[in-house]
């Protein structure tokens, strides 16, 4: 049985997320469709992780068993000639039978874009934030979580969660132009917590909250010590590592 | 009187262009309406010149008389928490009370963004183009236009329009992040002219149109020799130099 690799971009403005839900377009739902159809097939689409409604995704992958002969390529122009246009398919390649998107990946990437101004064009790509905001106090924060750490402070309840622990080897806030960058690589992420932190160091990076607080906050293992999460529309799932 | 010069973006998807019609959202028409409520005057909004339906602005400037003494960042601040979030103001400033954004205007800049590969985010700014393009022989097609030419071959019929003259001084295409971008700066453009020359550049890049025919499409001032417009959602007003 062959076992297909995707690499899927999409805009999340108008999905419930990546999961099939009962109600509501979802990005696994999507793609499912058009490759039932395709392949003639009855395909389960597995996803490197779920991303939440509103949230994009530069480099999401999945993957899926066929029986199927047809051509990668063939493959690749069919999803993308019969999907609609905010979400579309990067590559597929053939994967070893046992790979899985979710338990194989070794890490995942995440981006947040702040601006500082008001934008309509990418209005739909960052969060508007019309505070003044100390990057170097962003960054310090930032900084806080390298490494082994609980984040049940940043995460939403999860009933399947036996754990909070996560360990993150990238976590930095850059400036281009004119927009602020967050880009944050760790072994696992729980839900909501891209968001969460991201919205906490914005009140530390405004003044708000004071630095040094946000090993406190950590420490809680608290969601209401936390900040608000910030907006889905800012938040992008840009690569997976295997 | 106060004459006040504003910079302003917005995103073209869903206006029917810069100018007010009969019918549909238009960019002078909403901007307008918030500064006639703000300023409680009546308005006549003057562009540096019409986009139109689906183009975007990243650097449109317009100017308008007023008798109100509102502070300019007030202005910007009012007008940006009223107005609908396509379109947003950068910045207001007095202007001498001569100053017409039409009409002083030296010149004006555009830039078309394509992609060579399907995408979802950011499709509502670029022309996806399945053809592989020859940048070498875009950029020397390119160069053709720069000084003064006539090109009644790349314009909608204007009943206005009392030549087709036109004056180049960049007309540049480059890759950068994956993407094709055409800018070109002229001291006036004529109704579709951007996107007749982006479509007709295109033909020649895929092999379509061989380049030494440019000329000639040029030459022939005949709309109906020059290629397929490019689709309006590539094209930005970037600058406006007075």
């Amino acid at each position: 049985m062959r076992n297909i690799k995707l690499l899927i971009e999409y805009d999340g403005t108008d999905f419930v997320g990546w999961q099939i839900q009962a109600v509501g377009r979802s990005v696994q739902g999507e793609i499912t469709k058009v490759l039932d159809h395709v392949l003639q097939d009855h395909v389960n689409l597995i996803g490197s992780g779920r991303t939440d409604s509103g949230v994009h995704a530069r480099g999401q992958v999945a993957n899926f068993h066929t029986q199927s002969a047809m051509e990668l390529g063939s493959i690749v122009a069919a999803l993308n000639g019969l999907l609609p246009d905010d979400v579309c398919v990067g590559s597929a390649e053939e994967a070893p039978e046992e790979f899985h998107a979710r338990f194989d990946a070794r890490a995942r990437t995440y981006r947040y874009y702040i601006s500082p101004k008001p934008l309509s064009i990418g209005r739909q790509y960052h969060w508007y934030v019309k505070y003044s905001l100390d990057l170097g106090l962003m960054r310090e924060t930032a900084g806080k979580i390298l490494g082994d750490h609980d984040f049940e402070s940043f995460s939403k309840r999860e009933a399947e969660a036996s754990h909070y622990r996560c360990t993150v080897v990238r976590s930095e806030w850059d400036a281009t132009d004119g927009k602020l960058v967050y880009e944050v690589t760790a072994n696992r992420f729980l839900h909501g917590m891209v968001r969460a932190l991201v919205g906490t160091m914005v009140d530390v990076g405004r003044g708000y909250t004071p630095g040094p607080a946000f090993e406190g906050i950590m420490n809680a293992k608290d969601r209401a010590k936390a900040g608000m999460a910030a907006p889905s529309q800012g938040l992008f799932l840009e690569r997976v590592q295997y």
